[in-house]
């Protein structure tokens, strides 16, 4: 019997099983893969402690963290996680049943793409998913930002604070976002916006060097930030009924416990830490929920000791 | 005239300082000293990314981070804020006045000391404040706990697990914790309870040694916890009338905001992420307030470019 299995080898898994091995607490991490969004970052400048680090090389160092720590890994998927009455059964594709005292969902979210085929070549070759991620790299440079909620409304105000110029292509006539993310949009010189329009293709050589409109025009640019929403990655979740906010990230009280007791949740598949989705943010709902975690064990399973 | 000002130079203030310069944000960090309770810390094993470093080589490599990032450093204590109409007056000791149109309150908490001079020699030399941070050193060694508080209660239940023997030492007849923690403490037989006395004297030599009782006993013991408390350092936000819950520590929301427009916090100050204080989730708390500031300015003054 686990105490805990943490779902998910992103940052917020990675720091769960950190905190929860200095527990002592015998804790297993099941990902087909490991890294989670932070290993799809070009670079990571703002994890505080690493002036520039690729976000592969700081998904290892958090993973050997962890292993060092006496964390274990299955590398594979789970298809289900059921509640029995004192315990959790976890059902993997590929490395068969576990049971668990507790489990801490730290599933991720996958950026919305626009599913054309040179999205995926130029991705972390001038295509981006995250403007707060990889907006720095192109300070002072030329920018698309496909998008018109207010996810690509924010992502303009940020560029546009930064880079030289931004095109904002989107769907609608009118932007779907808040009216002050609009106004600054409006009063900013150097974003032009292209309504009524789509992304037909990406291309260049190495690197992203043009974005092609289905009206026919072509955009020169640095790189491209596609910006059409976040999906958390719920499907585990979905099947043990956890309550989900209005956009579809888990609920979580302050000790990122979810409705279900004994099941905590990490990470941006959650709806805290302000929405805002960073390293910075998912190790510290990964901290936090095993810190839970390990009174949630004390106060229900008899003293091991 | 600062975008932000941060008031203290822990890992909530160096976080805050790396988020808002890369948001291109005009930014000082305030604080007569460096590093903040991290600095204080032996070793920290905690901290995902990095499996072991000192608190001081963490806290220096923090700094630098947000020094190369253009965030300027004032080594001074700040007397006074003043909220004036439209921005915030930062009166300083040493580095004279300044004009913020934000400010980031991350000033940290202290722990309640004994006050006994043995107490500050022995100080990351056996005598620790922070089972968390510290108590994996002394797995499977003895400790002694001070304190009757829940403080205290939950550190005994987590040393209960990983040390080999645990002193539990307070003041009054019975502890005053929760009844859960209390029960945990009774069932195990690891932890003798010594109530009904104080410490009178840490001894040893190099490191810690000894702790010597009000009654005269002496226990022999690798390390010792002070778990008396924990004191925010709120005399800045007590000037500005800013809320705080009922333990002491500034109320913030969901983005770190106080009840002070313009005004936020972060770190081991505020009540958030659960009152679970580590670098971690102050780092995670700095970079959340300093997008809300980025936004707040973003709304509340003319667009800069």
């Amino acid at each position: 019997m686990l105490d805990v299995a943490i779902i998910g080898a992103g940052a917020a898994g990675f720091s769960a099983g950190i905190y929860a091995a200095r527990y002592k607490l015998q804790t297993t991490i099941f990902s087909p893969e490991i890294g989670g969004t932070m290993a799809t970052a070009f670079e990571i400048e703002n994890y505080p402690g690493f002036e520039k680090i690729t976000g592969r090389d700081l998904a290892e160092k958090m993973r050997a963290h962890a292993a060092g720590l006496g964390v274990k890994f299955e590398t594979t998927r789970v298809l289900e996680i059921e509640k029995r009455e004192n315990f959790f059964e976890i059902r993997t594709e590929i490395a068969g049943d576990f049971r668990a005292k507790t489990v801490i969902l730290a599933t991720g979210t996958r950026h919305r793409k626009l599913e054309i085929p040179s999205e995926k070549k130029f991705a972390g070759r001038g295509v981006s998913f995250c403007a707060t991620c990889d907006g720095y790299f192109f300070r002072d440079q030329t920018v698309a930002i496909v998008g018109g909620g207010d996810s690509a409304a924010t992502a303009a105000v940020f560029l546009g604070e930064i880079c030289e110029k931004i095109f904002l292509i989107f769907r609608g006539e009118k932007m779907r976002a808040e009216p002050f993310w609009i106004d600054k949009i409006n009063a900013n010189k150097k974003i032009e916006q292209i309504p009524k329009t789509n992304v037909a293709e990406f291309s260049g050589g190495e690197n992203l060097e043009k974005v092609k409109l289905d009206t026919g025009r072509e955009i020169i640019v640095d790189g491209a930030f596609v910006q059409i929403g976040l999906l958390p990655e719920t499907t585990l979740a979905d099947k043990l009924s956890i309550k989900k906010d209005e956009r579809g990230f888990l609920k979580v009280a302050k000790n990122q416990v979810t409705n279900i007791d004994g099941i905590f949740a990490a990470g941006d598949v959650t709806n805290s830490s302000n929405n805002f989705e960073q390293v910075a943010t998912a190790i510290s709902e990964g901290a936090v929920a095993a810190n839970s975690a390990f009174f949630w064990i004390q106060k229900n399973f008899e003293q091991k000791s």
